[in-house]
């Protein structure tokens, strides 16, 4: 959880500032704080009505479809609004600034847990499947680790109890390990439901809080007055873009990125075993240029609108994309480790959560892979 | 351990006879049965020598290291007389090869048995040991699961018993896939140590029995007079190698090498947790080809003696190792999900075997993509 409250560091906003320094008689030619303004404007009219939809929709036991989408809403223009207040800094009131960025990333952490939980049990129950390639258990998390007290799903044909598990073997030691697979994916799916629905109830705790409302009200005004500094409608926005995208590329070099484009390089499993399994600091480098490709993203947004450059924006979304399944393994790997630590759990419960945690890292190497692929793409246009 | 004695099927050696059918009238122009019949002779030689060799190092209770290298030296030219029995068999005497060929896979197959449990077993404690990041066990086997009875190793300095394992890590349950790696470790130094001196006891059974001097009496016969046919001194022997050749071509474009070729396809690991896990029918072909492999290698050899063409060579080489590693990586697979069936284990010992199954079934993958990146080489030549 942690890393995803990951603070990126690099060069701090104010070390980028001389770059935009509005100098008297320097006429900006490009996009200027009134640029910045009518994008945190649009953001944060995006935030009110996700926020009003979240409201409509309701917020049942586990959340409605249109509530979790709404949820997705209001965290992505959180993240922009964030992410622009912390690379166009020096436009902004300083003290707003500061006063606003942890309460976005509060808001759009909170809001976030639930989603992750979700996503990680589905990763790993469909991991489990393709492990397994038996029908022991579904593909999809059903949300319980049983059929409902009292009766079988609905529209279960009828079959004997258990017989699914042990359906294609007929000596008991062979079938030990897709029972396995089974226990395995009971345990996480005990969990990890036990986690979402804990975040649920924090997610719902923290919007009807006095904080979030203080939030909401601060977003609110932002909707129609954003506090630009004085000479802010004279900066140029660029520089400050330029400074976040050197951010990403100076932590992307950083990156072993000779050894991630070597196929099977056997990196993201090394100590695999070893006693920091779940923390996987080798993981850390690659979540900090996620979410510092994200600023460069969300800056090339402010700064040129949605539709600056096609290709190079289709590369910059392989990337990400990459480094989302990177934190989504590295999540889900942590998960099963985690998950063998249970007191008391069968041998083949634990073989299964080995084997599951081992899979789930290799996706890391192969997420590396990906975005080691997509970053040496050239950035020239295509037809 | 079934995989190891796979018939080569694809079409019999009777099937590629006209191909080199003798007729009257034909000259053979390139190497003839008196090749063949050098190349067989030598193969022989050597094998009477290693034998010598084998006796004069004598057979300790876990061989010398001189023994090991002659029991070696032994398989490599018991194999090359077999492969040239079935490669180059319409130029041989029938009932000859028939009685030969089974006699020769025979000792081969047996002397290897120890060598394979060796190079298992130092193959899964690397692994863990990379695996684990931690020094809780030796990377190399030390042929026991403790120090010796009564005293430590011979110049091992004093340490606390039991003290390594845990002494990167303070708290308990973060230690304890450490010291289930460690427990993993010494599992599999038992079963593999059992089995390898049962190897060893079995293959110094086969060198004393009747059946082998029965075999060691036809080689040394096969050194000084080959029981070739009638025609066979003027039969072109290429025909027949290409059938070989021709044999695995066709294997190769059997096997889904694009797949192979797609770097973490995740498909050695499809089925991980399938009841079949031990067999991993996926891995029969790549073992075939493996095998066929071979009998165009040791072709090439017999017609065009060892130095032919040594860019092709090393071609062949390179996917020839790639699919060792293939066949080596799938059995340490397999005698880690197999020792993770030993009853009463703890879980993390099951944990810890369920992520070297898993990192062993992606060394298989990788060997898959070496293999292919290897074969689409073109044979042209370098400088």
């Amino acid at each position: 959880m942690a890393q995803r409250h990951l603070d990126p560091t690099g060069p701090r906003p104010g070390t980028a500032a001389p770059l935009a320094d509005p100098r008297p008689g320097t006429v900006a030619t490009g996009p200027t704080g009134d640029v910045l303004a009518g994008y945190l404007r649009a953001q944060a009219t995006e935030f009110l009505r996700a926020l009003r939809l979240h409201r409509e929709t309701g917020a049942g036991a586990n959340g409605s479809e249109g509530s979790a989408e709404a949820a997705r809403a209001l965290r992505r223009s959180a993240r922009r609004i964030s992410a622009s207040l912390h690379t166009f800094q020096p436009l902004l009131d300083a003290d707003w600034c500061e006063a606003m960025r942890p309460e976005l990333a509060w808001v759009s952490g909170t809001l976030a847990m639930e989603h992750a939980c979700t996503a990680r049990l589905e990763r790993l129950l469909a991991a489990l499947h393709r492990l397994s390639g038996s029908s022991a258990f579904p593909a999809q998390p059903a949300g319980a680790t049983g059929p409902p007290p009292g009766g079988r799903a609905p529209g279960a044909a009828p079959a004997p109890a258990g017989a699914a598990p042990r359906g294609a073997t007929t000596a008991p030691e062979r079938g030990n390990l897709t029972v396995g697979a089974a226990k395995a994916g009971a345990l996480l799916d005990r969990q990890l439901t036990l986690a979402r629905t804990r975040a649920h109830s924090t997610a719902l705790q923290a919007l009807g809080s006095s904080r979030f409302h203080a939030v909401a009200d601060k977003v609110a005004v932002l909707a129609s007055e954003v506090p630009l500094t004085g000479p802010a409608a004279t900066t140029d926005l660029r520089p400050l873009a330029v400074a976040a995208e050197d951010r990403l590329t100076d932590a992307v070099t950083a990156l072993p990125l000779v050894t991630a484009g070597s196929p099977y390089n056997a990196a993201a499993l090394v100590h695999g075993l070893s006693p920091d399994t779940v923390a996987h600091p080798q993981d850390a480098p690659w979540h900090q240029v996620r979410l510092l490709l994200r600023l460069h993203r969300y800056a090339r947004e402010a700064v040129s609108g949605p539709r600056g450059n096609a290709v190079v924006d289709l590369r910059l979304l392989a990337a990400g994309q990459a480094l989302n399944l990177h934190r989504d393994a590295s999540e889900a790997a942590a998960a099963a480790a985690q998950a063998a630590r249970t007191p008391r759990i069968a041998p083949a419960t634990a073989y299964a959560l080995g084997v599951l945690h081992a899979d789930q890292r290799h996706e890391v190497e192969a997420a590396r892979f990906a975005f080691q692929q997509a970053w040496q793409k050239e950035t020239v246009g295509a037809s």
